[in-house]
């Protein structure tokens, strides 16, 4: 990495929303550009070739390995508008098994927390319903930059891996126009004409229309220790939304014309 | 390649066409999987790290690379269907800058032949279509064996690069059902809820139809040694269909009803 410089991740993420990624489930374009862009460099290291070998295989071996880089570059996106008076913009959702947790712009680091979901998808092998924990993990920051399920309409191939049909895809990236603020013409989506992806979940907008965040997720074992189980759609819990509001209402009622 | 062993390149075309390339004029997806899956083998050979470096910086900096490895691909797909006595499938379409030609598994090895097209697309630079040769190459074997213009509903970025709009490359894949005879499920769509790409020209299907074939092709420039100009959309001239049927139906007159 010091050899090539900064990696561009937003132009990697811009690019790969035009081949079938979405960020979240599906990183397998963004994992190529990635190795294609730092490995030359790493062969400059005078590293020894079968050192070198093994990083291709693991890094090619593994089509989430991106998914490393869109996660942390969807944070630093999403906390840069943390902490703004009245903005009802979410700034960050996670779940930890048994909760699901919203930050919101407006009430700085505060959790507006209800009850986890258990993702509906596909399973691993033998791996069935029975085996899935409650959604957990902290990947849905991907949804809370746009990504994954926002972007969903990008990669109508995960539907093999999570679930749901190619129409439903199209058809949350459309809706989830309904609960955001803003279109992101660095993360273009060819099949909506170049549509940005919608970005910037508004929890008054949330409330208004009813429409909950679409996350896809990795589904994990509710035994500990057990790993991935699967993969699916999950949405969080309303009330996170509702005491968010309640929250940024009483933080600064004039912003939220309450 | 030797110690990588054969190479499953339609194994990587049915990805890449999941990737937002159509085989054409975007091969990006494929060059990265070709070099995601050759390099680990090229680094085990005992070259010098700076060679094996060069060889990664030219297959990744250029995004038509695996076009060398999609064209050889479809004209042996379509020469295993030549030479079939009364098959009205085209086995390719070619074109030297003056004319355009076909070859149909019925009648061997003829060509049928009309006026080379200029295409209609966008320019490099300061080009524009003053600079246009009529239609040139023999890359139209992608289209021959069900990619490029005929797989275009996976690429909707490529409007960029050939021009036209996202719900023109749509409505190009479905119309070529129109004048194919089968769908590859080796080559599935996704978007098109993952039916496979339209494969097996026609030529009575292009008789009544009326439909033609759809080319996304580079446009060369019209002074030689120019190189390539710009990028778009052609289509053979309905002639070579005509006199093919012709030939078609004296060669074979009871299979093709005549």
């Amino acid at each position: 990495v010091r050899a090539h410089g900064p990696v561009d991740i937003k132009a990697i993420i811009g690019q790969m929303l035009a081949m079938g990624d979405e960020g979240h489930n599906r990183n397998r374009a963004g994992t190529l550009m990635f190795l294609r862009d730092l490995l030359p460099h790493l062969l400059d290291c005078g590293l020894p070739s079968a050192d070198v070998a093994e990083v291709a295989r693991f890094i090619g071996g593994n089509d989430h390995f991106f998914l490393n880089l869109v996660m942390p570059a969807g944070k630093l996106q999403t906390q840069a508008g943390a902490g703004i008076a009245g903005s009802t913009v979410v700034t960050a959702m996670a779940r930890n098994g048994t909760d699901f947790g919203i930050q919101v712009s407006g009430t700085g680091d505060t959790w507006f927390t209800g009850p986890a979901a258990v993702p509906d998808g596909l399973f691993l092998g033998r791996y069935g319903p029975d085996d899935a924990n409650p959604d957990i993990g902290d990947s849905a920051i991907t949804e809370t930059a746009g990504l994954g399920g926002f972007a969903m309409a990008g990669a109508p191939a995960i539907v093999r891996f999570v679930g749901g049909s190619v129409s439903d895809a199209l058809r949350t990236t459309r809706e989830m126009y309904e609960i955001t603020v803003a279109e992101n013409p660095a993360y273009a989506l060819p099949i909506l004409d170049f549509r940005g992806s919608p970005t910037g979940i508004d929890v008054t907008l949330v409330l208004r229309t009813g429409v909950l965040p679409q996350i896809n997720t990795g589904i994990a074992g509710r035994v500990a220790g057990t790993g991935q189980v699967g993969a699916g759609l999950v949405n969080p819990p309303l009330e996170c939304f509702v005491t968010a509001l309640d929250a940024l209402a009483a933080a600064a009622p004039a912003a939220i014309g309450g």
